[in-house]
C-alpha cells in the first residue's frame, strides 16, 4: 500500500502543480508570485479521485496481466491523466520534450491550460484516452462501444456524480443487455461520488445508500461500495474491491465461454464515495473547501498577489512530500513507479486508445455484386435502402470471423429497409427472449436500441478503437444527437494534426426516413436540419451526400465506408425510387459529386444520350439550370424537365445533380469545394438556376453565396410545412413539386413567349386540381402516381 | 367493471376505425372495398393500452373528483386519445362539425391520417394534450414540469416501454428528488409495457420483474404491478392498483402538508403489462401479430384489396360489439359514457392541456431599479448576467406567494452570475442535505440538474401548463436540447394556427458562458450554432437576440419574458463588459433590433453625440460599416473604430450594431425582417460590410443573401478555431480581432493612401507581436488588456 499510497502522492502533487505552477517545479525554494501562473484555470476537484482509481488500475493491470482501456468520464479532470501519463512514461514517449525529470516536470506544468500548451481537459493530445469528457454523458456508452468484440479488453469507465444526472448517462447503464459475455470484453463502472457538481450536490450522493444499491441492481449490476476520506483504509479497500470485481468478471467469462453459461450475467459495478478536492486545502477563507463543491475548480484563488494563499498552497503542495516521490533530478523514485505495469500494459499506451493502430480495411464486396440494372432511366424503382442492405449483409458476412463491423439503429433497421443483413448476423440481445422472437442473438452485430445517444455513443467507441460502422436514423432524429457529433467532429478535427494518433475509420450515418416520406408520423417527424447542422463544423472532417438512386447510393456508401477520419452523411430514400443511373455512370457522377445529367435536358440541341460533363466552352449555354439534391426533389425536377421538355421544347434546360454537398463550397473553404470555374461552367454565370433540394432551402444560398451566378439562384426545398399527409402533398405544401418548379422557370427566365405563360397557368391548374383531388380521394392524382420518365 | 369495459371496448372500435375506415363507421352494412381508406396509416400496437388507462382515468377522476391531466408518451397513439376525447365530449365541443353521432364518427375516422385531416399522433390540435410524443424520450419530464407549482394538480404519464429505452425518460425519473409534496402537485408514471418497439422487444418488458422493481425503488418509486391479458382480470388490477396509488398519493400529500413531514416520499408508480395490440387480430396470414411487434402500426395490410384481410378486419371490429355501444344514431349509449367524469374534469377538457388559459401577466420590475448608469460608453465594466440576475431575483420575489415563474440550469445559475435570484428562492432539493449545503430548500423555484433534458423538459411542461420560465445554460451545450426545441416550435408553430388554444409564455434561452470565454474548459466547449439551429425553424416562433452590453440585455430579457408562443434565445456574456448604452438608449436600441450608434462612427464630419438612425438621405454615405453582432465583436468592432478614428480619421466609418438578429431577414420571411430600404439606409446598397459577428460567420450571408448589398458583406466569425486560451487570443484565432478588422478595413476600401497601408502593416506587426506575447507571458498585451473607449 506504500507504494500505491506514494504513487497516488505524486500523481495528485502533479496534478495541483499543473493547475498553479509555472516554475519551481519541485518547491526547491519557496513559493513566489513568479512562480504562479498569471492565470489559475484548471479543475481540482474531481483529480485526487481520478489519480485514486489510476494507481489502483495500475496495480491490478500489473499483477493480472490485463489489456486494459481506461474512459475518464469527468474528463475536465485532465491534470489527473496527464499526471499519470508523465508518471507512466507515456508522456515522454509521446512528446519527447516533456522528459520525466525537473526540466519535463516543469514543462508539463507550465503547458497546461496555456495558451501554445495542452487544454485542460482530457483530450486527443492526451495519450490513452479516446474521450474528451467536456460535453458530460458519454463515458460509460463510449467505454461500451469500445468493449464489443474486444473479448481480452477490460474497459474500466470512472463516471462522476454530476454525469450521471444526465440522460445519456442515465440509459447507458442498460447497456448490459447488449454486452455478450464470449465475443465481448468486460466493462467495469466506477461510479465515482465525490458529491458535487459544480456548485450543487449531486442526486447519486444524495440517496441512501440501499436505494443506489436498487438502482444499480436494477440496471443489471452487482455493486460494490467503496467509501471514506482516509487514504489508507480507502486504499485498502479499493484494491479489495477491485480485485473482487475483476474475480468476478474472469468468473462470468469462464461460465460463458468455457461452461456454455448463456445466462445473463451480473456485472461488477464500484461505487466510490471519496470527498471532492480530497488532500486539497480544507477550509479557505474560512468557507469549507475540501468536501463541497467549492473544491471544483482552483480552491485558492490570487494566489500570485495573495500571500496567505500562496503560503497555503505550498503547505498544500508540499503535504505530499515531494521529495519522498522524486529524485534531485524530479524523476520519481523507484518506490513511486513499483505499482505501473509495462510497456502496452500502461492505460497510457494503450493501443486501443489510438485505435487506428489496430484499424483493418473493411472486406467490401464488389459493387456489381449488389447494382440494379438501368436499362433506361427513371422507369424502374428500387428502394435504395433495400439495395444498400444487400451489401451490408455481405460485409457482415465478411467480418464474420474478425468482428470489426457493427451496424447501429434506434429500432429501425428493418423499417430502414437494411434488413438483409439479418441474412449474415443478428440483433445483439442478452435480455430474455420469447419463441416469436426474430433475429436476436447474444453474439449479433445489429445494435437495436431506442437512443440515439447509445447508437451514436457505441459506435463512436467502436470505431476510436479502430473498427468499422454505420449508424441509420430516421433523419430528423439525429439531431437527437448533433451536441454529441459536435464532440466528435471536435476529437477528429484535433486528432488529425497529431501525427502520432493514426487515422480511424469515419463516423458513417445513414439518414433515411426522411423529411419528405412521414407518412405515418407527419409533422414531428420531419426535419432535415442534421446536414446544416453538420456543415458548420470543421471541413477537414465532415462530409454530406444525398445519393439520388441505388446505384449511387451503393457508391457513396462504398466510399464512406473506406475513408478515414471523417463524419459522412448519407442521406437517402426507403421508399420506392426511380433508377437514374447505371453503376458505371453512378460512379463517374458521384466521383465527381455533381454534374450535368445531359440525357435529362434539352440543350444543345437536345437530349444527349450520355452522361458527361459540361461543356460550356463547346456550346451555348442553356436558357435555365435545373439543379436538383436529393431523392424526392431529383424526381421532382426530372418530371419538371419532363414537362419542359414536352411543353417548351425550344427551352434549353440544363439538368444538374448534386451529390457531394461540399462541392458546392469554394475549392478554399473545404476540400471538396468547386473552383469558380467549374462552378460557372456547371450553374452558368449568369442563367437562372431553379434548385430543388432536399432540406431547408437557405443552406444552398450559404454554400453557394460567393459564386458569380448566385443572385440568379432559387432554391425550392423544406420550410416546416408539414403534416401526415401524401407524399406528394408534401412537395406541394413546400412549393417543391414539379409544376411549382415549371411554373418558377417560366417566371425566371426572360423572354419566353404566350406558350409559356399558358404553360405556367396550366401547371397552376394542375396544383389546384391537386388541392381539391387529394382532399376528396386522400390519394395522389393519377398523373403523378403514374408519372414515368419518358425522355 | 362491465361500463368500464363498455368504455374500452369503444375507445378500442373507434381506434381501429379510425385507422381503417373511411365509411361504414358503424358497420350498419358489411364491410366493402371502398369503406376502406386508400391509404392504412396510424399506429394500433399502443392503443389498446392508452385506452385502457383512459378508461380507468376516467374512473378514478370521478370518484375522487380529481383535477388531472394525462401526458400519453406513445402519442402515435393518437387514435386512443381522438377516441376518448369524442367519447367524453371534448372533441364535439372543439370541432362542432365532429358530431358525437354516426355522421361525426364518420368524420372522425376519415379525417385522421387523411390530407387535410388530422395527424396521426396526439398533437396540439388534439384536446387535452400538451405533449407530441413523435420524438421519444420527454412524457416524464412534461408531467413533472406540469406538476410543479400545481399543488391540486394529478399527472398520470403514460411512459411506453420503447421510450423507456431513451436518455432523457431513463434520467427523467430522478425527478422524485425535485419535486415537493407541499406545493407541487403529483406525478404518476405508468410504465406500460406492452413488450416491443416497432421490430424489437424492449430491455424493461424481458428483463426479470424484481430486477424492475428494485430499478424502481432505486429511482425512488414504490411500484405498483398489473400484469395480464384477460380484460376482465385487467380492469379488476388496474383500477385496485390506481386506488392503491392514489390513496398513497393523498396520504403523502397530508403527511407533508398536514403532518409537516419533511422525509422525502416515496411516490407510487404502476408498471402495467398487457400485449400490444391487445384485442387486435391475433394471427395474419400465419404470423402471430397480437402480442407482438407486428401489432405496432397497421396490423391487416392490403385490406381494400384482399377479401380474406378484409373479413379479419370485420370480425375484428364487430369483436368490440358496436351495437351494444352505439345506439342507431351512433351516440355511445349511458353505461358506455357511465365512467366519464364532467365538465374540466374530463381529461379532454383540462385547462392545464391549454395553459394559456390559466396563464397570468408576470409582475416584471421597472427596468430602472436595475439598470447600470452609463456616463460615458466603453469605459466602466459590468456582468451582464449578474445585472439580470438581480431583475430576475424580483421576479422570484414578486412571485414567491403565485409560484409560477421557475429559472432551470444544469448547475449553472452561479456560475453564470445569476445567484442574486438566491435572495429571493432557493434551489429545489428534496434529497438529503448536509450543514455545509448553501440555497437548498423543499420549496425552491430554481431548478438545478445537471441534465439539458430535463431542464428542457421541466420547462416545456411548465410553460404548457400556463406558467413563466427561463432556462439558463451554457451556449455550446444547448445542442443538447437541439431536437426538443424542434418539436417544442413545432408545437408552438401548430398551436397558434388553432384558435382555441390560448397564448403560453415563450420558451426563453439565456444561452451564456460562450464561444468566447471558455477559460476553463477550451474547444469541446465553443460551440455558437444553436442559433443556426433555432433560425431553421418557423420564423412565426423563433427569436434570436444578442444584446452586447447589460443594460441591452436588461431590455431584450423583459421583452422575452412579456411575450407569448416565441422560442426566444438571447446569448449573453457573464464575465465583465463594457456597457455600451443608457438604458434609454439601450431601450431605442432594441426596439429598433439594429441601428447606427452614430457616437462610435466618423461619418458626417465626426463622432455624434447621440444614438440616432441611420439618416442616408441627409448626408453623404459612410466609406465604410463595421457591423456587429454580440458582445464580444461589439467590443472587437468598437476598438477597431477606435484605432481608426485615431489613426485614419478621414475615413468615414459607420458603426452598427445588431441586437435581434432576425431583423436581417428579409420583411417577407420574418415578421421582424427589414424592409430592403430599411437594410439599405443601414448598411449602405455599396459599401464595405465588415462584420463582426459572435458566431459562425455564413449565418449572417444566410441572413442577408437576397440584400442589394450583400456582395459588400465581409463577416468575421468563430470558425472552430479554439482551445484553452486567453480571451483575446481566441478571437485572434478567429481573426475577429480588432486589428485583423482594421486590417480588413484598409483591404476593403478602396483608395486609401500611404497612412492606411501603414496602418495596415501596423495591425499586423501588433498580431505578430501578440502571439510571441501570449506565449512567453501567457496574458494578452498589456495595449489590449488596458483598452478602453476614448471616443
Amino acid at each position: 500500500m506504500n507504494a500505491l499510497d506514494a504513487h497516488w502522492r505524486a500523481a495528485n502533487y502533479l496534478s495541483a502543480g499543473q493547475i498553479y505552477l509555472m516554475a519551481n517545479p519541485l518547491l526547491s525554494e519557496p513559493l513566489r508570485p513568479e512562480h504562479i501562473k498569471p492565470r489559475l484555470l484548471g479543475h481540482w476537484g474531481t483529480s485526487p479521485g481520478l489519480n485514486l482509481v489510476h494507481t489502483h488500475l495500475n496495480r491490478v493491470i500489473k499483477a493480472r496481466e490485463l489489456d486494459a482501456l481506461c474512459v475518464w468520464g469527468p474528463g475536465h479532470g485532465g491534470p489527473a491523466v496527464l499526471a499519470n501519463s508523465w508518471l507512466d512514461g507515456t508522456y515522454t514517449e509521446t512528446y519527447p520534450d516533456v522528459t520525466r525529470d525537473a526540466a519535463g516536470m516543469a514543462r508539463l506544468f507550465r503547458q497546461f491550460s496555456f495558451p501554445g500548451g495542452v487544454p485542460s481537459h482530457v483530450a486527443p493530445e492526451t495519450p490513452g484516452s479516446l474521450h474528451e469528457g467536456g460535453e458530460l454523458g458519454y463515458s460509460l456508452t463510449h467505454a461500451y462501444g469500445a468493449a464489443f468484440d474486444n473479448p481480452e479488453l477490460l474497459v474500466a469507465c470512472v463516471i462522476g456524480d454530476g454525469e450521471a444526472e444526465t440522460g445519456p448517462l442515465a440509459a447507458s447503464w442498460h447497456a448490459t443487455k447488449f454486452l455478450d459475455p464470449v465475443h465481448d470484453g468486460a466493462v467495469l463502472p466506477i461510479l465515482h461520488l465525490n458529491g458535487y457538481k459544480i456548485a450543487n450536490p449531486t442526486v447519486l450522493a444524495r440517496i441512501p445508500e440501499d436505494e443506489l444499491d436498487a438502482l444499480l441492481r436494477g440496471y443489471g449490476h452487482d455493486p460494490l461500495h467503496v467509501t471514506g476520506d482516509d487514504p489508507a483504509a480507502v486504499h485498502q479497500a479499493m484494491a479489495a474491491a477491485l480485485d473482487l470485481a475483476l474475480d468476478r468478471i474472469a468468473a462470468i467469462q469462464r461460465r460463458a465461454r468455457a461452461d456454455g453459461d448463456a445466462g445473463r450475467p451480473r456485472w461488477p459495478a464500484i461505487v466510490l464515495r471519496t470527498p471532492k478536492g480530497w488532500t486539497g486545502p480544507r477550509e479557505v477563507d474560512g468557507q469549507p473547501v475540501e468536501g463541497t463543491w467549492r473544491a471544483h475548480q482552483v480552491p485558492l484563488a490570487g494566489v500570485r498577489d495573495h500571500a496567505d494563499h500562496r503560503h497555503q498552497l505550498e503547505q498544500w503542495l508540499r503535504s505530499y512530500r515531494p521529495e519522498e516521490l522524486f529524485d534531485e533530478a524530479g524523476r520519481p523514485r523507484p518506490a513511486v513507479l513499483a505499482c505501473l505495469p509495462e510497456g502496452r500494459r500502461r492505460l497510457g499506451a494503450s493501443p486501443h486508445a489510438n485505435g487506428g493502430l489496430l484499424l483493418r480495411e473493411l472486406p467490401l464486396p464488389p459493387l456489381e455484386r449488389h447494382a440494379v440494372e438501368v436499362a433506361k432511366p427513371g422507369t424502374a424503382l428500387h428502394e435504395p435502402t433495400r439495395v444498400l442492405g444487400t451489401l451490408l449483409a455481405d460485409v457482415m458476412a465478411a467480418t464474420a470471423g474478425r468482428r470489426d463491423f457493427r451496424l447501429v439503429g434506434p429500432d429501425e433497421t428493418a423499417s430502414n429497409r437494411l434488413d438483409a443483413v439479418y441474412g449474415a448476423t443478428a440483433k445483439a440481445w442478452q435480455a430474455a427472449t420469447l419463441p416469436t422472437d426474430e433475429h436476436l442473438a447474444r453474439d449479433g452485430r445489429v445494435m437495436e436500441v431506442l437512443s440515439e445517444h447509445l447508437c451514436q455513443g457505441w459506435l463512436e467507441g467502436y470505431l476510436l478503437t479502430g473498427r468499422h460502422g454505420l449508424f441509420s436514423s430516421y433523419e430528423a432524429f439525429a439531431h437527437i444527437v448533433d451536441s454529441m457529433v459536435n464532440q466528435h467532429v471536435k476529437w477528429l478535427r484535433t486528432a488529425r494534426r497529431l501525427p502520432w494518433r493514426r487515422p480511424v475509420a469515419s463516423l458513417n450515418y445513414l439518414l433515411t426516413s426522411h423529411v419528405w416520406r412521414q407518412d405515418h408520423n407527419g409533422f414531428s417527424h420531419q426535419d432535415p436540419g442534421f446536414v446544416d447542422h453538420v456543415l458548420n463544423k470543421s471541413p477537414e472532417v465532415v462530409r454530406v451526400y444525398l445519393p439520388p438512386d441505388a446505384n449511387t447510393l451503393l457508391v457513396v456508401a462504398d466510399h464512406a465506408l473506406r475513408s478515414r477520419d471523417h463524419v459522412n452523411v448519407i442521406v437517402a430514400g426507403k421508399q420506392p425510387c426511380f433508377d437514374w443511373l447505371t453503376l458505371d455512370q453512378a460512379r463517374v457522377h458521384c466521383a465527381r459529386g455533381a454534374g450535368v445529367w445531359e440525357w435529362a435536358g434539352t440543350e444543345n440541341g437536345g437530349p444527349a444520350r450520355v452522361l458527361a460533363p459540361a461543356r460550356s466552352t463547346d456550346a451555348s449555354p442553356p436558357d435555365v439550370v435545373l439543379a436538383c439534391a436529393g431523392d424526392v426533389p431529383t424526381q421532382e425536377t426530372l418530371a419538371a424537365a419532363d414537362l419542359l421538355r414536352r411543353h417548351l421544347p425550344e427551352l434549353a434546360v440544363r439538368v444538374v445533380n448534386v451529390v457531394d454537398m461540399t462541392r458546392l463550397l469554394p475549392a478554399d473553404v473545404h476540400p471538396h469545394g468547386m473552383p469558380d470555374s467549374e462552378f460557372d461552367a456547371l450553374f452558368t454565370p449568369d442563367k437562372p438556376i431553379i434548385f430543388a433540394y432536399h432540406g431547408y432551402p437557405w443552406l444552398i444560398h450559404r454554400l453557394c453565396y460567393r459564386r458569380t451566378g448566385h443572385r440568379h439562384l432559387h432554391v425550392h426545398g423544406y420550410k416546416e410545412q408539414g403534416t401526415t399527409t401524401t407524399p406528394f402533398d408534401m412537395v406541394v405544401l413546400n412549393d417543391l413539386d414539379r409544376f411549382r418548379l415549371v411554373m418558377d422557370v417560366v417566371d425566371r427566365v426572360p423572354g419566353l413567349g404566350a406558350r409559356a405563360v399558358a404553360l405556367r397557368q396550366a401547371m397552376a391548374d394542375v396544383r389546384t386540381r391537386h388541392h381539391a383531388w387529394i382532399r376528396e380521394h386522400g390519394t395522389d392524382l393519377p398523373e403523378v402516381a403514374e408519372w414515368t420518365w419518358t425522355g
